[in-house]
């Protein structure tokens, strides 16, 4: 039963327009405590193929409907509706845009120039909540001018940056995904290394403050950059402005699993719990290794031949320097020793996905690894 | 080691010419006795993405490099290469010709007229060999006459006929596919259920004397047909050619497990012992259930519905009318009952395959499934 | 202004449903007069990226908005909201379902055991209107029971089926199309030859009574086979229904042209002139020379090669045999004679379309010709 | 015929596996002059539907043939066998990875470091010569790195570095693209504006010194660096290394005319005349007006709105602000006046290109336009 401290809202928000001229929107779950905390905004599915997020969306919500919640929580489930419905073949063509290959998820909004202005102007005096809330003001304003671009503005940077205006309000973001064939694995900003004990995933990836285009960075770089800059101009102070933000990936694309979602959820709401986001803790973290790597030594391995492949490592395996990890055959070579030709593995490593077809062109990434992985 | 009655050839045949003006060809793999039997043909990946039967191919082979062979065996792997280096995302648009929508498995030829007017004019005095001799010879041309038409020919036809021109020499034809995400099962002619029973393949499929544009159909139709004919009009005789052919399904597409091909590739060697292609048989049935259904049977179950869809029941297992098949996330109606829908069997089943993907538009076959069936 | 006898209206019709759940609709107008006479049914863009005709519609409607109309008028443009929105590239993969390769407009219902049965039981005595209001009873039954089917019905079949219910009730059927690269032409079936000197296109193929899946087919085949059956039955008797239907192609694909389509409807509103459509005619045809020919003279041309082409022979041209329709380069040859080769008019023929693009595979359709073609 | 003095030859270059396993390779078209002179590198079509650069390459290679060169020219047309085979519907699917995304004119390799590196350590004394000699020799050395990186390396960017190491040897690169539907135009670094007169192109795009993946400032961007750093440390020398790089626009994609090619290569062969690669000049430039921007003038038009396009203002022509550049189609609202609404210029400009599909959802590049342009 909703706590009588909790509103829960339903919103539409139109994100595109199709080529039938029909607005493309997306639901927007809202639940607002009185009681004061948090903001969190978690959205799911912004790659079209990787649903398995909206059935842990399911699960939060159905979890806030009983909770006694502190802050806020906005939940947008199956945030592209244009990627989301792009079939090719049996498959859904879900991680760029198919008119000009633009990733859905590397068009966020990231203004250096605003946040050094910002930095010098700051007045020290202020509050931690009053800088907030100024510099939340002007990055709203840097995306919104954006926006109102006389010249338009591209598909996938529209929908992006309607998205993050949602995104930016919010302390806490969490960016649901999921890898082809996958373990569930977190990207967490390097300062923000203890709460990935919190989240119930095996496979930590720790990232520098450097923007490449996707949601997390774009939420936690200017507030980055913002407290380096001020921590060098005020050595004194602890601008520690309390947002965090994350690419969860939540195991395989195309599939979903109801079941599972709710051990995903539980995990987020743990991370949460952590937060302060309950009045009382939802979840407690469980007890299990968590694997860490810096994103340096997250290695993407290519194929150097095309072919067709077996991918013996498995997702989450130990596997050791010179082990087989792949076997390809060779269709012109059946009847001699070149039938099967293996790949092995450069150094120690931790497959943590794997491409999810066969059939691999040269220059295709097969896996990607932890290397150099430490426990965290 | 190589009998010594036993010679091995690899050619390659040019099937296609891409839009760089290079020629795409496949390769042949022939085994070729001195002791006379069964001519056997057995292809593999005529759909791009349906790769498995590749490394059945590979192990069919390594045992035909020892085997002491009657007959011959002619092995073209990977079949289709248009189809196998379509990708579009990370998987493979092996299904159809990606300009026009064209089956790559539907443009086989078949002439009734010509079954009509050749059976017409045989001498029943004739041997079986002597009319599958003249008969063939009628085939050849009449496939030969389309390649060679002024006007051209479509990519698959053409791609198929080339193809079909070596099947029709043979005795047993064998077409390697692969479910999307799929039991093993196999189409079999009703009149050889009997054979069916060789292949260690759990669900049999039989299929009527129709031809629908496949390789089986497009092998054997032509045969019964005039088998039937000539039963009409020379009621007393033995009108049996010795033809059989089968679409047989190795699991599911975009996968290659090299072990897995061994088992299969058993299977079809035990088929072949007891068609006496060998001196001595190379393997025996396994004892196991096999489920049968007529085609008209084999129903397709469409979603009613778009949306993200759980596959509860698994492909081989036993499902009772009304039980829960299917989960459908609802992501507009995530706070309430309707979150998530059932789809339910409508009569007691075994599904074989379904769809690859969560992500369904209405209309989409979600599953194939048994229906009335039977132990054969 | 409207005329006071005609009521306008203007409806949504769900005919599909995408991944996201959402329902996808296409829009109705209507036009009603209180002044019998024939029933129109106009739909366009059935394959997506054929969006010229919706412009056609657009002039059509106005027209009506003032035209003093008898009997009444349906329009529904872009009927297709999945392939009109299916972009792969910059341009539309709207010919067919990306899932299954299946034509948007080959799933349209034909029950030919209905067609029998029904002229079996027929009363002679029975007025033709009688007869026809019983037949479209049936037909639109036939068409219920398949869209009620419990194991529910694929994309293509579920979208033609909810079209084919409204044009079902119309005496005459216009399916908007463009060619690739083409000129306008159109579809006639055979015994409304008369019909086609009304429409001011300059290419008219004349179509037997043969079903392949298609709107105009599913549309006057019925009523051919039924008027056969009569004729043989009871020969004395004028069994003419009045059911026309066409498929129009309005040039290119891909474009859409204002000003082309006031011309484009301008054609058609003739034709509805001369049957009668209006108190008095909208338009007059024009003084032209109208080509056509038989389906089976109706010839496409495959290319024998892959490679880079240029169409040299343009749409609507009168070529002569052995004169140059394409030249070819070669890549890998460019410093010899064999850099550019010539395909060359096999006969007489009028390209009536070509392929959209230079890039072909070996086996492409790079023409379609009128070939024995002959004034009408 | 040829000059005594040229030798001819041709080789193929192995740049891609395609999932058969086969090797897919390109044409290379040398001609080497024993007179000296400058270097000249020329490719099309790395964006796969961008064909008509390779009719070009036709003319220059027959006007090489009898020309009296110097130093040496280096043709690779079609030098992207992956994309220009990759169709999807009718049309070529060529501008990007179709398994990432990943633009194939984006991943050549520039390396910063490098040239500070470079520059810190060079001996003033030495010849021009002699530095450019060194210099390309670590460039090598840096590319081949990546090339042997023992993780691999992602297919466009093999295939990008597999080029870049024939151009780096060039003193001039010529990469031939097409637009959508669009003009002639030319992409000239900023230092090389004189160039741009000889080429008989009159729309010219001028670019700064900005590394972002493509060939043309993978090519110039090292040496202008170079240039401009040692400009500051030895202010009185003359830093001028001749290499000039382009990406040169050649009308429209998915066509080829062999007619248009012979005029697109006269420019060029004028560009080469005026650069003294032969002994006695092959052309000269035309009089006629050239407009030029610099790039951050050249402004992308996004459409706001889904819906089906017509493009009134056509490639060259001069729009003035507020006339009418597009008109689109609302299916919805056909009956009234929002049936067709007007996109006007924001300000003065020519529209370079227009999007080559008349269906477009929101967000869609639908005009690229120079504004503030100026005679050169």
């Amino acid at each position: 039963m909703q706590s009588p401290n909790v509103t829960f809202s339903k919103e539409y928000l139109v994100v595109a327009q199709n080529a039938s001229g029909r607005n493309l929107n997306v639901p927007i779950y809202k639940f607002v405590s009185s009681v004061p905390g948090p903001k969190v905004y978690i959205q799911s599915s912004i790659h079209g193929a990787e649903v398995q997020g909206n059935t842990v969306l399911l699960h939060i919500l159905k979890a806030l409907q009983s909770a006694n919640l502190r802050g806020e929580v906005t939940l947008v489930p199956n945030c592209n509706p244009v990627g989301s419905n792009l079939k090719s073949g049996e498959y859904t063509l879900g991680r760029f845009d198919p008119v000009n290959g633009q990733n859905w998820n590397r068009a966020y909004h990231y203004n250096e120039d605003l946040i050094a202005e910002f930095s010098e102007k700051i007045n020290p005096e202020n509050s931690i909540e009053e800088i907030k809330y100024e510099y939340r003001q002007k990055l709203t304003a840097s995306i919104e001018k954006r926006l109102e671009n006389e010249w338009g503005l591209g598909l996938a940077e529209c929908l992006n940056l309607k998205l993050q205006l949602m995104a930016l309000h919010a302390d806490i973001v969490l960016d649901l995904h999921n890898g082809p064939v996958s373990t569930r694995h977190i990207y967490v900003p390097e300062y923000a290394k203890e709460s990935s004990k919190y989240f119930n995933i095996p496979h930590v990836i720790l990232i520098p403050n450097k923007f490449s285009g996707a949601l997390d960075e774009a939420t936690f770089c200017p507030w980055w950059s913002l407290s380096d800059s001020l921590h060098e101009r005020f050595p004194g102070v602890n601008w520690d402005f309390g947002i965090e933000a994350f690419t969860v990936e939540m195991g395989s694309q195309e599939v979903i699993d109801i079941d599972a979602g709710k051990v995903d959820a539980d995990g987020i709401l743990c991370y949460l719990s952590y937060k302060e986001c309950f009045v009382t803790p939802l979840e407690h973290p469980k007890i299990m290794t968590r694997q860490a790597v810096y994103l340096k030594d997250y290695k993407i391995m290519y194929s150097r031949f095309g072919g067709m492949v077996e991918y013996v490592a498995k997702p989450g395996q130990y596997i050791k320097k010179g082990e087989v990890m792949a076997r390809v055959l060779n269709i012109d070579e059946l009847e001699g020793e070149d039938a099967v030709s293996n790949v092995n593995a450069p150094c120690d490593l931790i497959p943590i996905l794997h491409f999810p077809s066969a059939s691999v062109l040269g220059g295709t990434q097969i896996y990607k690894c932890f290397t150099n992985y430490f426990k965290i």
